[in-house]
């Protein structure tokens, strides 16, 4: 985790702090079903309950573990010493460590996936009110980095929008994955712990009872977790190294906001690097690294080995910390992305009128010109413009063979903008409804 | 696609036979729509479909491709060969390529997906019968490789079943998520062609039609679909290495089948090879391996850039087959597993009666012997199991300082297999319903 | 591996043909050691040779391989029905199927590196001429996409030149790391055959003894190799990088080769798409997939087990054909690339001038003018620049002010691009020598 | 970062002090460099000196920082504090921040592997001393995980021990890859920076000067770099996979060791986890991860950008980090491993003298036996050992068929474990010299 590319609620859910305090609840919702199923004395389940709002003390826990070596024994013993020996010797009866743990990484990313949906619903506000903003803001859609046919930015922000619904979605489906709990016992077998005391734990967290687990929950579902913020943050890159492209100088259609007292930015003015999409290219790399250890994580041996729980400290955070701040950048890049569209149209406008040579091609051969005239005649007017500036609706009026074919009405139609765009209505339909 | 690890089926799917099929379903139903629009005449649409049943002839399309330079247009040449080249004139009109391309990539992945889901309902066939089967087959759980609790053998097989279910649910949402299909133009902006032609294209393939394209349908889609196929190849690799952990020499609690025949088998009885599972292990790498550039796959530039296109003709192949090939495999593997109950029973005996020391140690610790004494009992009747390969429960009922605490019959309690298992039953409905 | 991304020496490489030729050498020089070593019989070493020139049947083969189930038997089969069975009937002693196999992978990625190094080397070439020839064209350097400082077209080819001479050296070594052989054994121990059959087979082949090997020849050798790939790659998607956007139509200060009669070139004279460059960034994701798996391939178990064998089947191959390929048309690419000096003079004189502002500024500064009013005077004339398209030298000249503190000489110098490629001579001598 | 998985000179290379203290290293000499070059005063540049021995204020630093929104800029200001403004004012003139950031980056990595080259020697070390030990401990080799013929220990340690070196000096060249530095400016074109400087720097940093930089140094050396921890990393694994294999219970061939007082250990004595190797594993997942985004780090746009610079903000300290960590645990590992020869003898004979079936199959044939006689020979006898549990050798000595052929010191010579063990020394030499 890197300070600079996180957001402190993010940080916060994977502090010591926040671990401990889901450990307790784990422990205390346990307690409950033990007491309700006889197991364990009410008094002793109810005095757990006496440390909810104690803020538990991570020097002295870390403390306890520099000698016990085990750090849920450590919490225990700290839990002990604010509740009392006495009343907190039932706590963990027929547990493993690994009920606890299990359960609480799954909380946290349960928890993590809540505040990256927030994060993608703010993207997604933000691309639908610049969508909304520039529906009908012409600029050239460009196949190969090279003109095409008009579009409109309001359809690029649409797509992106689309786009991020899906990754909603999928988030959705991701944060299901692992919103399951286990207290099943060393090998998954309920031994030592009746199956009810999982279902209520599981219930009272907010989880479903993993329906079959070994000493661990199953690591195909954290898989599929990290996989899914994988694509996320590939969408992010895809957004970013659209503005990248639209900042570069040649093409300067948009820039990331400046505020009016930058330094540098007047005195060079043309000197506004894309600094936030090209880290949030960077940053969506980062979070895509954790996927291969994810999957690599899924073959554990029999009822399990520890080799992925050093990757999952690691990447649990990482991964998270990072999209999440990605997200919120991605949005405020959005949210401020400063427009220029009569640059769009200067761009469109370069090789004048040239990017609708198709349509006048097919116009003449529809009007019944041969294919190869027809050809011929977009080719001596396209190289006009081509080679000399010349403007192509132009050339075409004044070229006889053209105007024997195509009247000047005809002519200017195939210049019309509004052919381009008579869809984008029904197109925001699907996307926006 | 490496053809000793290919079914015929999936191989198929990406020939080029239905390559051209997929396209000429694509370009008649576009020709159907255009007509009910109006746009080209009800005989030249119905014209197509004299072509409905004709096989393509390969060899003509690409000597024609030879000449033409562009695949689609050698096909439609080729068809209008077919169906006469008047007739033929209208086909295709308004669209470009990528129309066709991209629905027909999506057509075959959800087909791909279709042939996936079977073979992963085998594999859940076969994982169900040997659960049922092994319900009560007890051997011993392992955690970190050693021994921890008895479980059965049927909860490693239905363990198994449930993570294959995660995946046959994450496969339908893969495959909902490439079934789409798009005739939008250029880029994206229907400027040539009526989004109702789309409409009725989809509808006719099984598609929806994809609320917003560029030139081309979004990347996340199919970024999402490999990142399925990498978490069902994890899948594949852990039970991969299970059996071939039970097979290794030491262990021997099953072996993958060997025909009774089988050349090497009987002269050297010890020394058959878990050769397909570990097979499995590494066709598991290679369905891995398309994740990371189907993520790479997503940001392209603008309304398109074709750089995701060579991945695509490589990926889309050899990770569908691939893990087509395996499933299959895989489903054999388990089907026909040959399983020694009785040496699993040796393995948990190993160090007799030693997997139960835990129990003993509660129940001492219970009966009121302190922490420090229960302790120091176990432990020394533990060394001599371990030493000298005493029996842990004869040990246990000699010595006095045990019974003094625990009855025979309570020592003989701590044995009894049954406290392990009592659960099995509710995990299987948990399971199995 | 795909056709249309293949050449056919690569492929030659890897086809059955060569893999039985290679398995032949490997067989007849092990018979000659044998001889040497007095283990069999001289004649019979000698008569193995007869099948020197003769080209095996793979159809035959096969057809053995479907009885025998074993590759290595197979072609042994074939051999004695060519040698004749008396003869051959020391071929093979004391070794083992993977001696032939592994010894086999290494010769065949060692000529894969000296085919691939020949790639490297055309590549080069092209770079260097181009650099060479571009020495002095001067075009705007970019960061972050934005124009920052002149620079000049040779100075990048250049760049890239050094760049693919670090490929090389890295190619080399990665030739190195798989340029051995083993001829070991069931476990390495050499049990059955003596060291010196392996010493003598790897001298004859152009390999070094693998020091010790187990079953196997160790696969770290195998990840290193395929690593190398990966980062040549990466390689040459930055170059192709560079390529699309020098084409993008805003920019347009260089073009893959289009043939004069290359249709829709000079109809729509601006829809040049960079294809091939797209198509080698794509190619990049395709090698560079290797890596992971060939990571992963490094942790087998005990003396072996064959979960990397089908990797390698596959990415063997693959890795090797498509960077061949990519190679090759990544220098058909610089070799023929079009280049428009005047467009990069029109791009870096976009906003006229303004790319020389930071001069400038330190000119005035070291003409004794405060940070202050040197920012407020680049500032204002900056702005007219930016906001007006006015010419910035020629403000800068008309603002009292500036003329106050700097001489039109001074103004002049800072605008000159001698003052940017004075040290280009310099840099090429570290490049070129 | 990790803290539980870091060592605390590591970690120190990678702190804001230490990289303040490469900054100050670079301005300084480059200062020398300029004063000599006549470009700035010299008694400036000797005051610079000043702060040779003074520790810089991080949070004084990061105070600044917040209010110029510039790293380098706010170190510069520091400096100035301390060595005074007058002093410094020619400090950091004609370069860029690049210049200092991508100088100390590489700085940085290039300690980073000095470390890492430490650690690769103590694991050599460790395998070393443990090969000689064991080089004559017979145990059984295994392919697939099933025993095939008789090795030892010391060759499993002296294969280890030779990949170790591979990566050793494949350690080296990722050293050499990123031990350039570069002060060449805003493009790389050392407009406002004499390449001497440069060079001075480099010479006194330990560095070669960057042939051709742009604003940056080319990022294929440092996806070498990673791609080459990334290899180690695997060997990483590969060694603790196979301790991992020794240490489960029905193998039991070697332990972690456990110090004698441990809890749990001896009540539990069947309990011991190999957790450091299990660990081990994860960690190397955690290595490789960071080879991926460094090959996506390669290609930039044009001169620069900035994408790679959060990538490398975190795989540059976690990479190195965890891997040296991962280095000296492996280290300790090995050295303290608790070796169990008896148990190796027992696992052998499991099926007793099964595993020397196809010497005596070899040997029957070899002595005239027909091969399907010689079959059926060790078959019968095979399957007594098999199902019975007899000794192969005792039923082979007491079957007449077998007698006839061989004598019963023939069949002896056969069992003999010196056959499988004559060539270690040889291996030993090629490995240990």
């Amino acid at each position: 985790m890197i300070p600079r590319y996180s957001r402190p609620e993010m940080v916060k859910l994977w502090s010591p702090e926040t671990r401990f305090r889901i450990w307790f609840e784990i422990e205390a919702h346990a307690c409950d079903a033990q007491a309700a199923l006889g197991v364990i004395p009410k008094a002793n389940a109810e005095a757990v309950w006496r440390a909810k709002d104690v803020e538990f003390d991570v020097a002295r826990i870390d403390e306890i573990e520099a000698v016990t070596k085990h750090d849920v024994i450590a919490f225990l013993t700290h839990l002990a010493e604010i509740i009392g020996n006495e009343e907190a010797r039932f706590v963990h009866q027929g547990m493993t460590s690994s009920d606890v743990l299990d359960t609480t990484l799954n909380i946290q990313l349960v928890r993590a996936a809540d505040l990256l949906l927030a994060g993608v619903d703010r993207v997604m506000a933000a691309l639908k009110t610049r969508a909304l903003e520039h529906k009908d803001t012409v600029r050239i859609g460009r196949s190969h980095g090279i003109h095409a046919e008009p579009t409109t930015l309001g359809l690029t922000f649409a797509r992106f929008y689309a786009e991020m619904k899906r990754n909603r979605e999928r988030l959705g489906n991701a944060r299901k994955e692992v919103a399951t709990g286990a207290i099943s016992g060393a090998v998954g077998t309920f031994a030592n712990i009746d199956p009810r005391v999982e279902e209520h734990v599981c219930k009272a967290l907010g989880l479903v009872p993993e329906p079959i687990s070994t000493q661990v929950i199953p690591r195909d579902r954290h898989a599929m977790y990290f996989a899914t913020l994988g694509v996320i943050a590939s969408s992010i890159e895809n957004v970013a190294i659209e503005i990248r492209h639209m900042q570069r100088t040649e093409v300067l259609e948009a820039e990331e906001f400046f505020s009016p007292g930058q330094k540098g930015s007047s005195a060079m003015p043309h000197k506004r690097n894309p600094v936030l999409t090209e880290n949030l290219t960077g940053l969506s790399r980062l979070v895509r690294m954790a996927v291969v250890p994810a999957l690599e994580n899924v073959a554990l041996w029999h009822e399990r080995d520890i080799s992925h729980s050093s990757v999952e400290r690691m990447i649990g955070p990482d991964a998270t910390i990072t999209l999440d701040f990605a997200l919120h950048r991605l949005a405020g890049v959005v949210e401020k992305l400063v427009v220029y569209p009569e640059n769009m149209l200067r761009n469109m406008n370069k090789f004048k009128g040239l990017v609708m040579s198709q349509r006048v091609l097919l116009a003449l051969t529809q009007a019944g010109v041969s294919r190869e005239d027809s050809y011929r005649l977009v080719q001596r007017n396209a190289m006009k413009v081509w080679e000399k500036g010349a403007d192509f609706k132009t050339e075409l009026l004044a070229d006889p063979e053209v105007t024997a074919a195509l009247t000047p009405a005809e002519i200017e139609e195939k210049f019309d903008l509004g052919y381009h765009t008579k869809h984008v209505d029904t197109i925001f339909k699907r996307v926006f409804g």
